[in-house]
């Protein structure tokens, strides 16, 4: 009278099932505001910069850096007040020497200048600032693109979206979103004993639960319920039911029916249909008896009737198949803490949340910080958690664990890290060829800071504009665009120099200028120019990127590459 | 020009908003099928026992065990077969010596059966069944309200619903609660570089991040947003916004203007309406800017404009404000692992899931172990996590740490475990009175655990029926209803005796089956029998009650008890 013929393992019931799951292919689109805990159905990359100009990260004066070289508290200098650039304007006047403009946190770098004075050192007197610091080159401003670049992804399909992603959508332009239609999952009971839960309890009868907690936890795990009710203990019953979910629902779960005699019935109605039974019974307690079935192409997974084994089954058992039909990238654990790799220092009287990208390496996570400017977007796009360096703490040393706090419960950490120079079309290439198995995290980083994360083993793959050892060779194309012969050439290139070579903080500050009627010309890297839609250029030369890749991955990425070789 | 003169710590800013907050007072009754992510505003009992009849734990035979007590592989005894007993029945035959019932799992006991017999130690034969193995009185028979007891409390006030106690408020047929209206939020951005994500980019101009952002944190933490789109940078634009916010919404939030110009046009409209600045400048980075102020008795908090300063911002000074307006209880980070306090056996061949109830203690955690019966529906109300035993493993020994999976992402643990014997007064007057204050656990065990409950301090509050070291001694009434003279007595007290008195394993079976008709008397406590309805009863005795409660309790206790000590 055994009906568990042969339990199987909890592991193989999940992998039969996820291995007849079919992926959900339709998708919708709706608004970002109502996209909250919905699964992106595509790879979306930035279509713009952030910041799409050269933008003043303080209150103060722009001027041209060299002209406060000799100022002091004691030597204060006089500079001529031309305007107020507020937020939301964009000026085209120029500045010169002996010149200052009153600029707003926010407000677009007037051409001509090239550093803010905070307004914490000057003061104004009769049309004129009074500057008592000196301020470097480049001080104080936030260059185009150097937040999030054009042609960077923002959010990989297969993410789930939070209210981090949907800022992150928000700040590139993109008000609506293909998402995953939800699959919906038809549900019923079985079981004589069973009444509806607004119904009178009489002896003999319990309430319904399963029904309602399977519908709730189908709605958390991002499915549709459609609600069958209840089936008595009967053949035909059971058979009405399940008919009536092969027709509307693209999965059917049911619990309860797995006394002897009950099964029996189950048994007989998917036999009926033609079901092919994948296993009965699994080895958990509770748990036990669950039965795998597929009903044509649809699975039909039968829950115990027991509240607390059938929410534990589902967990088990239908969860991971709705997120397969999802697409769902995987979730993960929230890792209590983390050691730090290397010192990080806290800011003097005040809190510092340090935010930071995790990846799962193996059963441990690693890091990489995300910059600590307040202006950055990429914490939307790129960070999972933050970690607190508390008011009265100068520095805490490498080795030391600090408790994580994650924006999200169950977030869904990178697989890979692409740390480094900033370069699109290999971007993408990597991603169109690994995006579909790991989520993937671009981070930018200089050369010193990429070295680094490759060293830690934190980068999977990096991109260096230097050779580094194991790396492969790949050289991209520098052009130039516009009319180099009558005015200012603007480039982030720093080995190009030359009386009217004006050199920005980056290649996408370059380009917009150039685009906005800021300069007359631009010299950046062919791929950039193209995806800024620059149709006239000539190309002048061309400069080496050097990409390393972690032993696992760098046989994929020589594939990858082998086509990129003409950049 | 330093626009922030005096910065606060976090956890004042914190502490000032909450203490401002003003719990939304106003309730609405929904569907438990929409009650997913609410905060139930009542403390809700439970109505009925569960099971609500003595339930077979297995298919098999429903016997005298007495019969049995000859019956072995060689010896089989054979029964005569009186009939089926399906589940959802409720039989009113008197089954006597000789006779057996078959009976499914589920089922509802006969009058007379005391014991199921599993299908397993069984054949049928000729209107026999065959008996291959003796079993004890009680066996495989799960007593009414074994699970759940009539009066026991089953969510309380200020509690997050999870599916869970959407299945325990069906179990107990409860198909409609009551819960918190929804905190209105009122969200707007400020500043003249900003525009809608559906519009074109120009230069200079940037979209509105944190509207979105924003609009989803707010609904997350449980708020109803209401958007108000951007304000320009001034004064009369916010303070139309702020006009418009403190008309239709409980607190109003902002992002944006925390430049020196724009804050001046923030004070200048608060100050237009009378507002009280509670501070601003926060001691953290990032997130400095933000500004505390009530407006007559609402609330306005102005968030930094950085996207990731307003998120963060957000989750530091928003999120408790709506969580105490909400009147939700704490919540807590999931740890990660929890080290075993006793020895835990695994079963063999198969995987076990071991449901636990846990408790914060100062920063650490403590647990106690739910009943592993997978009938339970206790593990719906009561367990937060669970952790595996795995397939081949005896036992997992004391202080060997586990990893626990949990039931929600962030759960509300309970600050108080009561532990012991039933008494639904006690339970009652306990959480009136630190039921605001604490998430309480009531947890039945029988004496031996409970003793070693309070020994290891997992227990708060126990209840014994045998005296204790340092408890306070109760009586409770014990009485008899219906006519004692014409049948069977039943009861639960195992220290009465006599030829008509039937003990069963529970007061709630015997009141049960008094009240159906299986018996003609019932002997029970009188809170009980006051409890079910039943009017007419005889005082026949008392029993103490011993009342043990921890240091930091024992003084609420005793007051609690003083109102009590005539039960």
């Amino acid at each position: 009278m055994h009906i568990f013929k042969k339990l199987i393992p909890v592991e193989e019931a999940q992998r039969i099932l996820i291995s007849y799951a079919r992926e959900v292919k339709e998708c919708e689109e709706v608004d970002i505001d109502n996209a909250l805990g919905r699964v992106v159905a595509e790879d979306i990359y930035a279509g713009i910069d952030i910041p799409s100009f050269d933008r003043a990260t303080r209150d103060g004066y722009a001027v041209i850096a060299e002209d406060t070289y000799a100022a002091s508290e004691r030597t204060p200098i006089k500079l001529q007040l031309r305007g107020y650039i507020k937020t939301g304007s964009y000026p085209k006047n120029i500045l010169t020497h002996g010149e200052a403009f009153r600029i707003d946190t926010g407000a677009s770098l007037p051409r001509g200048a090239n550093a803010i004075v905070p307004i914490e050192y000057t003061s104004e007197e009769n049309g004129y600032v009074i500057i008592f610091r000196r301020v470097s080159p480049w001080a104080n401003i936030q260059w185009a693109g150097a937040d999030i670049a054009r042609g960077e992804i923002i959010v990989q399909r297969g993410t789930i979206i939070t209210p981090r992603h949907i800022g992150a959508l928000a700040g590139i332009g993109y008000p609506r979103i293909k998402v995953r239609r939800k699959p919906k999952v038809a549900v019923f009971s079985i079981g004589d004993e069973l009444i509806s839960v607004d119904s009178k309890l009489t002896p003999g009868k319990i309430y319904d639960i399963n029904i309602h907690t399977l519908t709730s936890l189908i709605r958390k795990s991002g499915g549709e319920p459609v609600v069958l009710g209840i089936a008595k203990d009967s053949t035909e019953s059971i058979l009405k039911k399940l008919k009536e979910g092969l027709e509307v629902a693209d999965i059917i779960i049911s619990s309860g029916g797995s006394s002897v005699g009950q099964s029996d019935f189950i048994r007989a109605a998917v036999e009926e249909l033609g079901a092919e039974i994948l296993f009965h019974g699994v080895m958990s307690k509770p748990g036990k008896p669950v039965l795998g079935s597929r009903i044509g192409d649809k699975l039909y997974i039968g829950l115990p009737g027991n509240p607390a084994s059938a929410i534990l089954s589902f967990i088990l058992y239908v969860k991971p198949v709705i997120s397969k039909m999802l697409g769902i990238k995987p979730t993960h654990r929230t890792p209590g803490g983390l050691v730090l790799k290397r010192r990080e220092y806290g800011v003097k009287g005040r809190r510092l949340y340090k935010t930071i990208a995790i990846k799962r390496r193996n059963s441990d996570y690693v890091y990489e910080s995300l910059p600590a400017s307040s202006e950055s977007i990429s914490t939307l796009s790129k960070a999972d958690a933050y970690f607190i360096i508390p008011e009265d703490t100068e520095f805490i040393d490498s080795g030391i664990a600090v408790n994580l706090s994650f924006f999200d419960a169950q977030p869904q950490l990178a697989g890979i890290f692409i740390v480094g120079e900033y370069s699109p079309s290999i971007l993408r290439s990597i991603i169109s060829i690994i995006g579909d198995k790991y989520l993937v995290r671009y981070i930018r980083r200089d050369y010193e800071a990429t070295l680094l994360a490759v060293e830690e083993e934190v980068a999977d793959i990096a991109i260096f504009t230097k050779e580094v050892k194991n790396s492969i060779r790949l050289t991209r194309k520098i052009a130039l665009a516009g009319d180099a012969s009558r005015g200012d050439i603007v480039t982030a290139m720093r080995n190009i120099e030359g009386e009217r070579i004006i050199v920005v903080g980056s290649h996408q500050s370059a380009i917009l200028r150039y685009l906005n009627g800021l300069a007359e010309a631009v010299i950046a890297p062919k791929e950039l120019l193209d995806l800024y839609g620059v149709e006239e250029y000539r190309i002048i030369g061309q400069e080496p990127l050097y990409i390393y890749a972690s032993r696992d991955l760098s046989e994929i990425i020589r594939n990858v590459l082998k086509n990129l070789s003409n950049l």
